[in-house]
């Protein structure tokens, strides 16, 4: 079967191994037997695939030749993309079991698409609008007027409001979208709160971890553009924009009113302050702080965020300054 | 109607102005038609304004004048506040809807009072007190003990105990208050658990935001005074004591027994150490480490935090040693 | 009943105590009536201690001698953990009340120990398992497929999918457990998601604190060794290893395939790196950014962390480059 997994991912097989070898399952390159197939993708692992006894390895030719020639490879230009496609083979999505659990409250005013799977003890409000074969978990919440489109998942525990989203959109579990805005305003009676208007205004094709936030827009909405993926325990707050296909990491925080164009990666446990308006394009390193614009392609890092090649030259030239060598011992 | 909204927030009308004009709705710069009401608020936003269709705009008598003549205005001292406040009159609250949903959990030892809204699946536990008129969301879980004052309202799936709060308390949803704090003591057996023992103490008029921690207090109570309000994903831990009107922004951490005056604004992502003391109407910028104590009106930012001149001084310095120009290149 | 609690402990009694005083409860230095006993652990804290009007006070020789000699004194070495133990004394655990609640939905494929309690509207999904004596808060979801061992605690609201866990593992509220990696490839129609196959694996006496999120592995598996505790809004993402006894403080983030040894402390808001490898008995200070691999017994500080004297050396010696009284004024 292995010569028809490499046709599936247009792989070339090397000179050491044999087409009808049977692949069983998938497995990492310590664990691999030889009925597994495994992923060979950086310089780091080389050893483990050198030792590994899996029936076949996906790399690529440059990281193949590090490897001993009796080695079983098949040969992709993107092995982690092959090696996913592979992955759907071996374990397609769960099927859903359509229909509503008799625990689920679901109110005779929504709208509910064939074959949508609604678990135990949802509820699921007023005029809400559910696309086709969507799963909703146990326990999720979601509130009157909410839209979601086709083959959406969220995950259980899940509470949703003032929220508008496309189709094949995975919200994970303990996640709340659409909460109001942290708006204040100081008068003469004290802190008063900002009345939250807004909505969460989510496009297809987008993921979002458990335990993330993203809050309603004051007066104008909250948008997160297709294609984009958030992590676990982010924060977007109200009125946050942010372009197609970004890739948000863990603990990320985006305060109220920045503005992020396409294809940004941001690096886990990093911030950005309201009202900056980040570029396409444009890469923050983890645990950065972008307190300023950034225009297309930027690359950032540091607290505060400067350019990347700066914040080296900083965090190395404080090192050399202020280093073990040096003579400012305490 | 529009001179009757003037006159509710007591604003004057730009020459150029009808007080006949008739407002139906809120909405941004951008977004505003001839019948909506916009706010000008920040030089930020001066081409949005400029280029508005609104049929007034809220702003001060030092911003007007960046806008043309023609353009229709009305003069307040607090632009946030006037639109915050006319907010509440366009968007009333919701009016409650009295009553136990019949998924509800509520204990026959549990005291409710009148006009409360308790949704489905909410948990109410034995001897909990619940004030008047109180909206209690779909999933809650209100264990024991924990006493509610009145017009509270508590966001879906949010987790309560070991808790007395106040009255005007908003919690958001997927929140827990009360939860055990991280005490450990390594003995000869490995790490024990401190037994935690202590409450949580919320007061009147406070926030608290979605995916938020509020842990109880070992010995003695976990304090959040009245007025403060608190953004999503923060952490607060156990015995930490924060005083009245404090604004804590996303993310931002509280370690365990950190005493905080009142009128504090804490930055978004800042975490104070355990411990540690923070004087009132102090301000400590986004991102901060604060790692010692500080004294009432002291401005503090970077990490470890500093006085924010300071801070600034050796960004811009850093940057000036190790910048583009310089010949510490890489 | 004070000599009972010294023996129990091991305690030494200073010499103005009577070994018959009554002791009904616990209370901190400030609170403490003649009744209770109370902890003086820390220096920090001697003028509370001065003042307490507490019946004894729990201490160590060398902290006791700060102290006027007519107070009522208890010596041991370890004065926290004897408080604790005693604690214990005052309040046990509270009793189960064994038994499945009418609302919760346990499906018949599960296999329930004796002596459970899964409380209100929690969700047990086909082939769980669960040992004996453990409480299942009010609207936990238990997705097919856990094994959860003796007498653990899941606290309300709190999902978990995917996931083996030892005995006497305490989770507490609104947490995550087994959601999906967050790995994702770019091909060319644009970002697909990593399938993610394997499971989260806890050992024993784990406790992992409320709104955190620990996901599942990719291949192989997320582990999470016996004896460590983990506090609120921390993140654990997919294929981490985590050693024995160690503690991870509130907002830690710990980033794909890093590995931990044992006994490893990790201060609050500190990150560690994705792919990186931390030895044993390290400590990384409260805000760190861990940002490449560490040797046993290092002490880490800083964004980017580095061993903790040379970042104490870069702080102060920052503030000396640039402080106030410098030439660099702004």
């Amino acid at each position: 079967v292995l010569g028809a997994l490499a046709d599936y991912v247009g792989a070339e097989l090397s000179g050491s191994i044999c087409a009808d070898l049977q692949i069983k399952d998938l497995a990492t390159l310590d664990a691999a037997e030889i009925s597994d197939l495994s992923l060979f993708s950086s310089n780091k692992y080389r050893d483990a695939a050198t030792r590994s006894r899996a029936g076949a390895i996906i790399t690529t030719r440059k990281l193949g030749v590090l490897l001993p020639g009796s080695m079983r490879l098949l040969y992709v230009a993107n092995p982690h993309l092959a090696f996913t496609n592979i992955s759907y083979l071996f374990y397609p999505s769960g099927a859903l079991q359509p229909g509503i659990h008799t625990t689920a409250v679901v109110d005779p005013g929504a709208t509910i698409g064939r074959g949508c799977q609604i678990d135990a003890g949802a509820k699921v409000g007023r005029a809400v609008t559910l696309g086709s074969n969507c799963h909703i978990g146990a326990n999720v919440v979601i509130d009157c007027g909410v839209s979601i489109g086709d083959e959406c998942i969220i995950g259980p525990n899940t509470s949703i409001r003032n929220a508008l989203m496309g189709s094949h959109v995975h919200i994970a579990s303990n996640a709340c979208i659409g909460g109001e805005g942290f708006g204040f305003v100081t008068g003469p009676k004290g802190v008063a709160r900002v009345r939250q208007l807004g909505r969460v205004i989510i496009g297809d094709n987008v993921e979002i971890g458990s335990n993330s936030s993203v809050d309603r827009g004051a007066l104008g909405d909250t948008v997160i553009g297709s294609g984009t993926v958030i992590d676990n325990l982010v924060q977007i707050a109200h009125n946050v924009q942010i372009g197609r296909n970004c890739v948000l990491a863990g603990q990320v925080g985006i305060a109220g009113s920045a503005k992020i164009g396409d294809n940004v990666y941001i690096g886990g446990r990093s911030a950005i302050c309201d009202h900056v308006t980040i570029g396409s394009n444009v890469r923050v390193a983890g645990g950065s702080g972008v307190m300023r614009d950034a225009v297309d392609s930027e690359i950032l890092g540091g607290y505060p965020a400067v350019p990347i090649r700066q914040w080296h030259r900083q965090t190395t030239g404080l090192a050399r300054l202020f280093g073990r060598c040096g003579q400012q011992a305490p």
